[in-house]
């Protein structure tokens, strides 16, 4: 049976994880970010070669296709990536807002190559007070300043 | 009574948060990154203004921070945010692991001024299938050729 649409783009973005890894860019992980027929922004994971932390696929894919598209947000794109997001780049697929996310190997899979996925949807989850990174609220008393400041500006633009 | 030294970073944050609103940069978000006394970087809300939805204050601040620092860990590092971090920034901090975070405002704060954070703390816990954005796993039995990938690589970096 042919592959469907969807299979097509999955299995370019799968060829991607597999080339960044053989490159040695960085981590098994690659996402790409189509509108119709076109591929409008690829990204790969490139956290050690950039040193940046946030550098992962499905962050960069959005980082690169709001770039071409010149907005901050993804409708009408769908997003493929090679293995289902970590809270980081699902809260950043929420916040571009694409119509579709398709996606290959779960969290388990990422968790049993090495990677924290799984450790951090655990950790999402739980109060501050318990999480595995000490947390605090400080100076409570203080915390609506910035967004009195944002209620008042009038010419502001909401996203 | 004096302001401890964790109160001080907080109101320089706020203070930043504030000036990014007024500045018409962004929305009203500010974070810092602190290794002793010294402030590593800093980092607000830039969504609209950079056509980037991964500009939030924490990323930001995390990114600049690991430029600076020449890697891709914040181990020895706080960071102080103007607001509790949403899924995409709490993720981002997990990868860059700093030693200590101070957050200002709440999530309920951030949704009561018309931001999502909240929400998406809900999405993130759901089964994919049952999410806002309509979610697929596709073409499962080729989800482990990355990582297949990855393990034969031997000269690969983790992180």
């Amino acid at each position: 049976m042919a592959d469907t649409r969807e299979e097509r783009f999955m299995r370019m973005t799968l060829e991607l994880a597999i080339e960044n890894v053989k490159s040695g860019k960085g981590g098994p992980f690659a996402a790409i970010v189509v509108r119709g027929d076109e591929v409008i922004a690829s990204g790969t994971n490139q956290v050690t070669t950039t040193n940046d932390p946030t550098a992962h696929a499905e962050v960069s894919a959005i980082r690169a296709a709001c770039a071409r598209l010149d907005s901050f947000q993804l409708s009408g794109c769908e997003v493929y990536t090679s293995c289902e997001p970590c809270p980081m780049c699902l809260g950043a697929l929420y916040w571009a807002r694409p119509d579709h996310i398709y996606f290959c190997a779960t969290r388990d899979d990422a968790a049993a190559s090495g990677f924290d996925d799984s450790f951090i949807y655990d950790e999402v989850v739980r109060e501050f007070g318990k999480r595995n990174i000490a947390t605090n609220r400080i100076l409570p008393g203080e915390a609506s300043r910035p967004f009195d400041a944002w209620e008042i500006k009038e010419d502001k633009i909401r996203y």
